[in-house]
C-alpha cells in the first residue's frame, strides 16, 4: 500500500505552482483539464507519491464549493491498495462510511471514497493498484 | 524530494487505528509520546511515506487547539528535501512565509514550517534529508 497522491484544492494553479515548482523545486509531470469534474489539474511527483493541485474551472465544481466552505488546502488523500474489492468488503463489515461502490476512474482503475467521519477527518480515496 | 509523512490530528489514536490498522491493513511502525509537544503519535508506513496520527495529551497542545478550531483532519504535510538551507534561502527570497528558522527536531534533522498562506492552504514541514 502506498500514498498515490495528495489532492490540494487551490484558487489558482499558477500561484500554487510558483511555490511548489519555482520555489520548492518540484516538477510538473502532467497538466490536464477534467471536464467531468470541472477542474484543472497539475501533478507534481515526490518520491513514489504525487502532489495533485486542483483548480476549479466552474463555480459549480466540487473543488470550488470546498474552497468556498473551508478555504484552500488538502482536499483528499489517495492510497493505492493491492485488493480494493476485499478492502471494501472489510470496511463495510466494520461500518466504515463509503461514498460510492468501487467504480472505474479516468485512468480505468477502480476507486472508492471513504467519508472523513470514518478516517479521522480525512477524505480518503482508495485506488486499485 | 519525497513526502516523509502526513500528520493527521485525531481525537483518539485507538479509534483512528481501528480504521487505519484493523480495517485498512496498514501497520504501526512506531508509537511514542512527545512530551514537549504534548502529543501521542502512531506512525504507519505507506510506500516510501508514512501516515502520522497525532492525539493531544493536553488541552493546551497545538493538536488539541487545531481540533477545537477545525475538527479532526490533516494537520501538516512533511517533505524531505536534499538541501534545506538553500531551499529556505530560495523561499525567503521569494517572500514565502516561514514559521521558524531551520532548527533540529526530535530525530536531529533540521526542519522548518511554511505557513499555509504560501502553499495553497497546507501547513508544510520541510525536513533535511
Amino acid at each position: 500500500m502506498r500514498i498515490d497522491h495528495l489532492g490540494v484544492a487551490v484558487t489558482s494553479l499558477e500561484k500554487a505552482l510558483s511555490f511548489y515548482e519555482q520555489q520548492l523545486g518540484l516538477s510538473v509531470s502532467l497538466r490536464e483539464t477534467v471536464e467531468q469534474e470541472k477542474v484543472k489539474v497539475a501533478m507534481l511527483p515526490a518520491g513514489d507519491s504525487r502532489i495533485e493541485l486542483l483548480e476549479a474551472t466552474d463555480p459549480d465544481s466540487v473543488i470550488a464549493k470546498f474552497i468556498e466552505k473551508r478555504g484552500e488546502g488538502l482536499h483528499h488523500i489517495a492510497l493505492k491498495v493491492p485488493d480494493l474489492v476485499s478492502t471494501v468488503e472489510r470496511l463495510k463489515q466494520n461500518g466504515a462510511r463509503l461514498l460510492n461502490d468501487p467504480r472505474p476512474g479516468a485512468g480505468g482503475h477502480l476507486y472508492v471514497f471513504v467519508h472523513p467521519s470514518s478516517t479521522g477527518g480525512v477524505l480518503l480515496e482508495l485506488i486499485q493498484e
